[in-house]
C-alpha cells in the first residue's frame, strides 16, 4: 500500500511537471499579444534582411526596412510589382536622436514600434492584397483597438497603388 | 587510331572543360580587388544583421550599420566597448533621395559605398585596434592609394576614442 502512495505521488509530481513545461512553452511562444485582426508578430524579425533605410522628416524618425526571405528575395529579383504571396516586409521605427561626437548625423533614439505588410492576395483582398499590423513600444503592444485599424494603414499606402501598395523601393546593396 | 584520336580529343575537351570551371571560380572569388592594406571585401556583408540606421546631413546620405556575427552578438549583448577581436562592422551608404508620393521622406539614392571596419588589437594596435577599408560605388573600386589611406578613417575615428572609436550605438529592436 504504502509503495502504491509512493507511485501515485511520483506519477503525479512527473504529470505536474510535463504541465508546467507545455504552459511555459506556450507562454513563451506568445508573449506578444496578436494584434486585433490576428495577425502574430513575425519570429525573428529583428535578424531579417535589409531592403532599406528611410528618415521621415514629418515625424521625426528614421526607419529600416527588413523582408523575410521570400520578401528579400523578390526585391533583389525586381519581383516586386506585385510582391509574391509570403512576402513580409517589416519597418523598424526609432524617434531622431543627435549624435554627441558628430551634431549632422541622426541616430536611432528610443525604439517607436515595428510594423508588418504581409502578402496575401486572396486573405487580404480587401486591403490591396496586404496584412497590416504594428506593435508598439519595447512592451510591443498591439496597435489598434479592433480590426477595423487597418483601414487606417491601407489609407495611408493607398497613394502608392502603382507600386502594389508599398513605399519602399529596395536600396542597391552590391 | 581513329579512335585514340577521337579519345584524345575528348579527354583534351574534358580538360579545357575543367580548366574553364576552375579559372571561372578564381575569377568569382576576387571579382572585388582588396584594398591598399590588403583587407578583402568581408563576403556577404550585404545578408548582414543590422546594428542601426543614421543619417548624415552634412554630406546627404542615409546608412545602416550593419555587422558580422561576431559584431550582432557583441551589440545585443553589449559588448561594445572594446568590441571583441573578430568583429567586423559594415556600413552601407546611399546619396539621400525624396520619395515622390511622399515628400517629407529622405530615402536611398544612388549607392555610394560601402566600409568596413575590422576588429583585431593586435593586428591592428596602431590605429586603435580597428583595420580600415572602403569599396566605392556600385563597381566596388578599394578607396585609398596606398595603405596610408587608413590614417584618414582612424582620423575621423578618433573623437569617438572612449567608445572604442565606433560611433555607432547598436539601436534598440526588441
Amino acid at each position: 500500500m504504502k509503495r502504491i502512495v509512493y507511485f501515485l505521488g511520483l506519477a503525479s509530481a512527473l504529470v505536474a511537471l510535463l504541465l508546467a513545461g507545455v504552459l511555459n512553452v506556450r507562454a513563451g511562444g506568445s508573449a506578444v499579444a496578436p494584434a486585433p485582426n490576428g495577425l502574430e508578430i513575425p519570429e525573428g524579425y529583428r535578424d531579417w534582411r535589409i531592403i532599406a533605410p528611410s528618415h521621415r522628416t514629418d515625424n521625426n524618425t528614421l526607419r529600416v526596412i527588413v523582408g523575410n526571405e521570400k520578401a528579400v528575395s523578390a526585391a533583389r529579383e525586381g519581383r516586386t510589382n506585385p510582391w509574391p504571396d509570403g512576402a513580409i516586409l517589416g519597418k523598424i521605427v526609432w524617434k531622431d536622436a543627435t549624435h554627441e561626437a558628430w551634431p549632422a548625423a541622426t541616430v536611432p533614439g528610443s525604439f517607436v514600434h515595428a510594423e508588418f505588410m504581409v502578402k496575401d492576395h486572396t486573405r487580404y483582398r480587401d486591403t490591396g492584397g496586404w496584412g497590416f499590423a504594428r506593435w508598439v513600444g519595447p512592451e510591443q503592444k498591439p496597435y489598434g483597438q479592433g480590426p477595423e485599424f487597418v483601414q487606417e494603414c491601407f489609407g495611408c499606402h493607398l497613394p502608392v497603388k502603382n507600386s502594389d501598395y508599398v513605399f519602399t523601393r529596395p536600396a542597391v546593396i552590391p
